[in-house]
């Protein structure tokens, strides 16, 4: 499919590390992803978007990588990582605005603060379509106090991202030092995005929706990655043990489930969980209307992400529902993406190539010896 | 979920077997469906009605039981029960607009004239939303020679449908005598709505699409029922397999498939087939958009069919789908239901009852003993 | 997946025209598959047995291509084609039977001569595994008089393949003059393998059923082609349309639905019908035990057909239930092939090299940058 | 479907609290589920077996309610409660093998007690065909130290089941106070069945099988409750992410993938998520055979996931895919239910009355008027 819109894709600014921000050697061995990563993190009008011209992703939107501004204890070193770094993503994404957009980094130390650095995004500089959030804000001397974001004292902030109608993106991002001792020792392998990512940032997730938050402002949106953090497929058993006899003072509203949010004020992503079934389960559980393409680059390669979409979900699904989840729906959840600068538009099937006999085919069959599904793929 | 639209729902008129019309003795024998069939046929505003309030049935839309005027080989009798069809329909759903439509019943002998009593339907009788045919037309002296609206002097028909933008509905009908003789002998439980009907109206339903009259035609609208007639489940196999090479005279687009015409201008309905399995197939190969709950009353009963709609579909898929095939996707399709006399609106969730935790179990628990699942079910 | 069984595999013989047997120009004009195919039809040991090697395709169980003897009127005619058909196999196959087997063709216009033709394959012959029948046998002076096999008088052929525990293949064929005449006149690409043939081996397949042949014979096994001929969506309908008070006369056992039978006695293969959605929705109705692989080359192309299952089937299914469909239940259901001389074992994923990782991956990482998935297919 | 057999079925002695086990109160507000549960906890042979009865449940695996001796940190208390409960679950039990069985307790502070101990209970007592463990161990002076099993400590442990071929069902508990205060605090709804369990115990499974375990002791069996929690849904991300050149230490078989170890050496169970999207994921990530029915009884209703299982998964799944989940794997997976004293036999979709046409239904018809499926539901 073309003309795809990826939104969990990750930036980085050269002087992130001097500014208590990500740098790839923390995370990995040098020699397995370390090289590359940094370089892509930094990338963006080169290797990215000749990979986007490739594989029919149309338009990425960037975010700065995880954990930003949440990782600084220090409030005034993730305000000014946050300040800094939406300077910088402005002005990247509106060296070619037709291709890119950002996300806003905030830091959550201060939810007054917060709001404000989100309208200085909104209002004083270009190219921001939402919000990124990378789980909870890191706080305390040592570092290991949570803030999370279901406390009513962050309900300036959602008011704000509410009125701006900016989707905020929960990103999971990596445990406390404190927390990783007691839980993950001995099992780092799974401590990261494997499972403890996804672990974290679902509770907080749903912690913020059990709070209300979605009540109190009903035109708030949320976005999570990684096909809903394991959530779509337990719904059920979600929204059946939150007795509200059992948790009477749970202040989400008293009719509503968890489940009834998706679609409207709650979105997932396909962000580095490339598994039809998966795609299908969220489908079923949440519907279509709450499910969009993403690709979390550069954690994962472009190839292989639209690989998985434009092969095996195109050859899976209907293509009106795989234009939704690749492009549609997206610029419902943002639409600061089809205003200008961005100026995204509305495509049909047949406008992203999909359905239909494309050109190329056109004056000979389709079918009996289809080409392209005949040329075998041979395992490297 | 309630304020559910049915559309594939039969009705007769009471003197239907003097103008050839469908007798329910022709069917089944009598003391097994015999006795309530033809009464349920005839009726609409009395058990009908009270079975629609009890089983959360907004609005029915209602036809003349098949074959109707196509089963007749005259064609002076078929105009005339079409034309003495359509005026009772109309009266009988005037009584009470705010329940019931109707679908146009016409002969197709004629492709002029079925052109001019559909616009008589539309402009001068009320209550109209669209068209039933009844698969082929019978004709010839023997009755053995079938009419298909595939042929090109059916044009003028398919345009007046489209300029009035009045969807047809293509529901199946008896074999001829002669096809029954070669094929369906010994086998008669078969040629009925068992696989016969589909089986025979499928053709019809390809037929049209791969002659190009969606093409020429791009704002007309097909509906078949029973979950589409065996063809969401073999979409692939049938583009695949419609070699352009080597059926160079087939007419429908070269650069379509068959698949795409599916939600946007050819849809389906559950009537009479009431498996969950094959509904999520559909909504794989077909999209959401493009399936329309109905139910196929009083050849199948109305709480059996919003049974399996409401408990088994309900709590398989997600709460906005549900309601675009309970009721959204309707009105989409048949926009006449929005206007007067109907006047129906779109529905959330919430108004339909679905998702959410209703007031009944509003400020006890939901879920460790949720009491309507725990109910057990005995089987009688 | 290697080690692929496939089973509805095509072949003929050089003198198939001189003895009224299948001539490729018959079906399609020359130059877009007519030069290939006849050659492909004839090749065993040549190309066909290079892609089977390319593709993973450790076995293909061959028969003489439709319509065969079933296609041939005249009685005499049609049991020569058979009688030459099954010796010139039986060559074939034992030239090479750790890559080959045979399905017996028969006439059957005597069911009493098919049984005995059968015996000899069985006995006499070597490297038979099971039958294969086309549909119904042509027969009366015109040829447009169809033989159906649920009349009694074939329970002596049923009762031989039962006993020789011989599963019988029911494959489509083209109708009749008269039929084509019919139904299919302006709409042939619609009456061959688009959508006709499975309309009308899907009948003949259910009449068997349902005249309890399966019951009268409990270990007789048929396989039918192509996800099923429709069956599988429709069983609901299907079962639910049988009345039994309204059918007094079908013979199939009152306590069973035809739904019953798959699994057990009734098997489908995905010949020539590659969609992931379409073999999810046969596998949540009738079961993975009732699916076999299978391609339809020449009519499919062998890489086609494996790319498929290898690609998307293999990263849409768990590894245990894609081996039984892709080779364990083959075994099983034609159990010759274990013995002597074809000696086929079952094996495990992990055999099949499924599932894990394989050595070229061992040393270097799985996923982050996973090789093959990344290397980007280009749509020619 | 009748003869379904539940694993995860939780049971009490009375003197539970004195010993440091589960006291209802502790969970639950007096009033909701208070009252019900400890009496429910107590009960083996009253409402129990009734509901047992009344829905089509023949056998129930019992084991001692969480967090039972993983719950206690002082190492004589925890073998104190492992050796009282696992002597009065045997004495229970034993009073009605044929619908009952046990898995033992442990303590597993000492993994050579624990080896003891589950050999005392397979070779001395009787009705033992498993294990159950709570998570991990509480330990240390304020029970904050988290034991986890998959240090090479326990492999005595690990090669005793083996041995024994006792299945170790891994089941949630609470979380300790000091991770509560961390991560839980102000969203206790959260932190128990809905989210948290899941989100601690599918960590400490994935540490086993990643450890290695699994490889060491390739008969040992792993069973999980509550679909898999959230597993199979994410096992494309697990495996893609478990980079063995980053992790070059994690200890698992480097051919190998978490997915491959599942429907041989891993099992899940359908316990207190009744989903059928969530089935029918599972069941196409990990197969048919990895799955099998259960209810968590008396934190669940019998009727409730019996209704679940017999209405909703019955009228989705084929019978013989229904009756393995229902029944047929829990025979292969803990084998000691088939042998004396319990006996249970490998069953039928027929034997199980699911699929074909019952008596009280023999005689009319099928289908047209269906008269369970007719009754409707009303909600209360």
């Amino acid at each position: 499919m073309l003309n795809k819109i990826a939104l969990e894709e990750a930036w980085n600014i050269p002087d992130a590390g001097a500014l208590g921000g990500f740098q790839p050697g923390s995370l990995a061995p040098k020699g397995v992803i370390g090289g590359d990563l940094g370089a892509n993190l930094l990338d963006v009008h080169g290797t990215r978007l000749q990979q986007m011209d490739e594989n029919g992703v149309e338009f990425m939107v960037l975010s700065l990588v995880s954990a930003g501004p949440q990782g600084i204890a220090d409030k005034e070193g993730a305000e000014k990582l946050a300040t800094v770094g939406n300077d910088a993503l402005s002005q990247e994404v509106m060296k070619n605005p037709s291709r890119f957009a950002g996300l806003a980094s905030l830091s959550m130390h201060d939810p007054e603060q917060a709001a404000k650095e989100l309208r200085r995004c909104w209002n004083e500089l270009q190219g921001f379509v939402g919000v990124m959030l990378n789980d909870f804000q890191s706080s305390g001397p040592d570092g290991n106090t949570m803030l999370y974001y279901d406390d009513p004292v962050y309900d300036v902030f959602w008011k704000t991202a509410e009125e701006l109608n900016a989707p905020v993106y929960i990103h999971p991002r990596s445990a406390t030092t404190e927390i990783t001792e007691k839980m993950w020792k001995g099992r780092e392998h799974l401590a990261f995005s494997a499972l403890g990512y996804a672990n974290r940032v679902n509770m907080h997730l749903l912690g913020i929706i059990t709070a209300g938050v979605l009540d109190r402002f009903p035109k708030l949106k949320l976005v999570v990655g990684h096909m809903g953090e394991h959530i779509p497929y337990d719904l059920y058993r979600i929204d059946h043990k939150l007795n509200r006899a059992r948790f009477p003072n749970m202040k989400m509203r008293k009719d509503r489930l968890v489940r009834d949010y998706f679609g409207t004020q709650v979105f997932i992503t396909t962000s580095g969980h490339f598994s039809t079934s998966a795609l299908l389960c969220a489908i079923a559980e949440i519907g279509v209307d709450a499910c969009m393409f993403s690709i979390d680059y550069p954690f994962e390669s472009i190839p292989n992400g639209s690989a998985w979409f434009d092969e095996h979900v195109e050859n899976t699904l209907n293509t009106r529902d795989l234009v939704k989840i690749g492009r549609g729906n997206a610029l419902k959840a943002f639409d600061r993406l089809v205003a200008g600068p961005h100026g995204l538009k509305e495509l049909t099937p047949s406008d992203c190539q999909v359905g239909g006999l494309r050109m190329k085919e056109g004056e000979v069959e389709f079918g009996l010896y289809n080409k392209d599904w005949s040329r075998r793929l041979t395992k490297s």
